[in-house]
């Protein structure tokens, strides 16, 4: 089943095995898949500007539909045309739903040691801001209204994701009230030329995956996504899971694989058949002082680079190695605690994950995936 | 007296009453002045990429040698090849002598609450790093070694600068020992092409001012620099010190007024004939939120900024205007703790000293500077 949204349309350009390249057209643009979306939790990806993240490559971002909802507020965000306005990010944008922020970081606050009201019950979530301890509540009816009003292009059904730890009837439970929320979120109404993806749980258990899988591919949803990776199982049990479910999820819809990942679960997810993902590892791990490079990472604090001129990654066209900024210079910048480094370093770290997908694209396109994906590893030092 | 160091000139463009436009050349360019320095204390001015400070319009920049002595150190730096190379800052540049914050910077530390050993004797500052303790020493040769090591294009003398409630005869003193230290710096072999300045002490005593203006002159030095002054002492002294000192700088030389300061310091200071500035208040101010406009500051936090869709200034040409940041947008990045702001208002106010003095200058050569001065405080609200 294609999206059926007006302005959205999904285009396969070629597969290799299960790899795909593939075009996703949004009323904001094209996107090229496999794509990799920069967060910008509030609006904006952290220390970059939007000029700077379009520049890197980003053909879409996310924004935290939690964080804008508590502030500054879903209403305001309306008021002044919508996130593509406010955030002043002129290419695609899609908005997660709020639940799985508002489950795990509400609840998780050390500013509310005390358990929170934070109610998971069958109409949504009811919690408490981790700013101020405000109550919110988060049904599957507002979420989808709170992200109309945020105006991304596309929507997150809301959903229920379970810890890693949690036993198969929890997941059971998890899945089944997930597509009752993928039916409800669907009934309600949302502006037109916005997308709804919806979201298949069932942890790491292959069988759920799949008729979870099944069950969400019947209903119109624009995009299939896959929550509930990456919440602290062992990574090899994900890419395990991943290979045999990515591929039986509807080819005709855009695939996303929720917060996922390193340069390597990217690589080894796109093998499986995902297309979309997005993580806050390059700009996080930039703000850090980790450089991802084509021959592995760099820590940039390390002694070793105190007095080497050279650039992160001299094949590297980003503003920070074309600019030729050394390795020491960004050593020196943020062991004083300057702020230019975190830029740099998340810049970079967007241009190589927007090289990593190209990437990907071209050696599917030229059906070599899997040699491409092996030697792309084998450089950075990783297994396979 | 004219600046005597091969690759330097400096020639008046015109007159107006005691101010000056001029042009001052150096070996990475001309800087045409009235100027402001944004500073670049590590070799970076804060939170800024060198591309974004050049393109605000600043032609030249001051880095502290006090920090840069600390870390990384001078032979780091000279190691990959000077400061131009190491920050990537291709216009010109000016370090101070660190002498300034071996005084005030070491001897305040938190860290270090028990008075630190900082002696201030006949050769220099024996002075603790406020970052761990270690002991340097800052004779006169060596802030003329470490400067050259450093490699900016004008280095400053090492000189005494009493704190603004020191006694006549302790002021007397320092004034002294500067000129003794300035013959001595001048007779320190520092690298060709580097310019040196000599600072000119005093306090606010308009008579030692004078006498000093005139036993530096008398030097080969390549400027002339008012120290001493933003000390603590109220503004409106020294701005009555400076209309009377100022005009007697020797008309040949750039004169510069150390570490000021506010749109109206400078409107009035370059009056009274000074040519050059430094001071951290624009990208200081800006990551406090602050933003300097034709109509007076704003204060990005307030309330009623919250739904205002305007940029900071309409007619302002810099990114952040340009790319129409709202304020909204603004506030709630600034309050959300986002990086992006400070670097918006930073590069903003950058926008605005520089196109102060780009609008000083202009009046200069026009011969209506005071009318322009009076015009121009009144549309920011500012008292003439």
């Amino acid at each position: 089943m294609k999206p059926s949204t007006p302005g959205f349309s999904f285009d396969i350009v070629a597969t290799d095995a299960s790899a795909r390249s593939a075009v996703f057209d949004t009323p904001h643009g094209r996107v090229a898949t496999p794509t990799f979306m920069p967060v910008g939790t509030q609006g904006t990806v952290k220390t970059l500007s939007p000029d700077e993240v379009a520049d890197s490559g980003a053909q879409m971002v996310l924004a935290n539909t939690y964080h804008l909802l508590l502030r500054p507020g879903p209403e305001t965000v309306a008021a002044l045309g919508g996130l593509h306005e406010f955030s002043r990010w002129p290419r695609a944008m899609l908005t997660d739903s709020g639940g799985f922020q508002a489950y795990s970081l509400a609840a998780a606050s050390p500013s509310f040691p005390q358990r929170p009201l934070v109610q998971h019950a069958e109409d949504g979530f009811l919690f408490k801001s981790h700013l101020d301890g405000t109550l919110f509540s988060l049904t599957v009816e507002r979420a989808v209204l709170v992200q109309g009003l945020l105006g991304a292009d596309v929507q997150m059904q809301l959903d229920v994701c379970p810890p890693a730890d949690a036993p198969r009837e929890v997941v059971e439970e998890a899945v089944l009230r997930t597509t009752r929320w993928a039916r409800r979120a669907l009934s309600t109404s949302r502006p037109a030329r916005q997308a709804l993806f919806g979201i298949v749980q069932g942890g790491c258990f292959a069988d759920l995956r799949a008729a979870h899988a099944a069950d969400l591919a019947a209903l119109p949803f624009d995009g299939l996504a896959l929550g509930g990776f990456s919440v602290g199982e062992p990574i090899e049990r994900m890419h395990e899971t991943l290979r045999d479910v990515a591929p039986k999820l509807d080819p005709d819809r855009p695939r996303y694989l929720m917060g996922v990942g390193t340069p390597r679960d990217l690589i080894r997810a796109i093998g499986a058949g995902i297309d979309m993902f997005d993580c806050v590892l390059p700009t996080r791990n930039g703000r850090n002082g980790q450089a991802f490079t084509r021959s592995g990472r760099i820590v940039i604090k390390q002694a070793q680079w105190r007095e080497d001129g050279r650039p992160l990654d001299d094949q590297c066209a980003c503003p920070c190695c074309a600019r030729r900024f050394s390795r020491a210079f960004l050593r020196h910048l943020y062991l004083a605690g300057e702020i230019l480094p975190l830029r740099l370093l998340s810049l970079h770290n967007l241009h190589f994950y927007a090289e990593l997908t190209r990437g990907a694209r071209r050696a599917i396109e030229e059906n070599r995936y899997a040699e491409w994906a092996q030697a792309t590893l084998a450089q950075m030092g990783e297994n396979p």
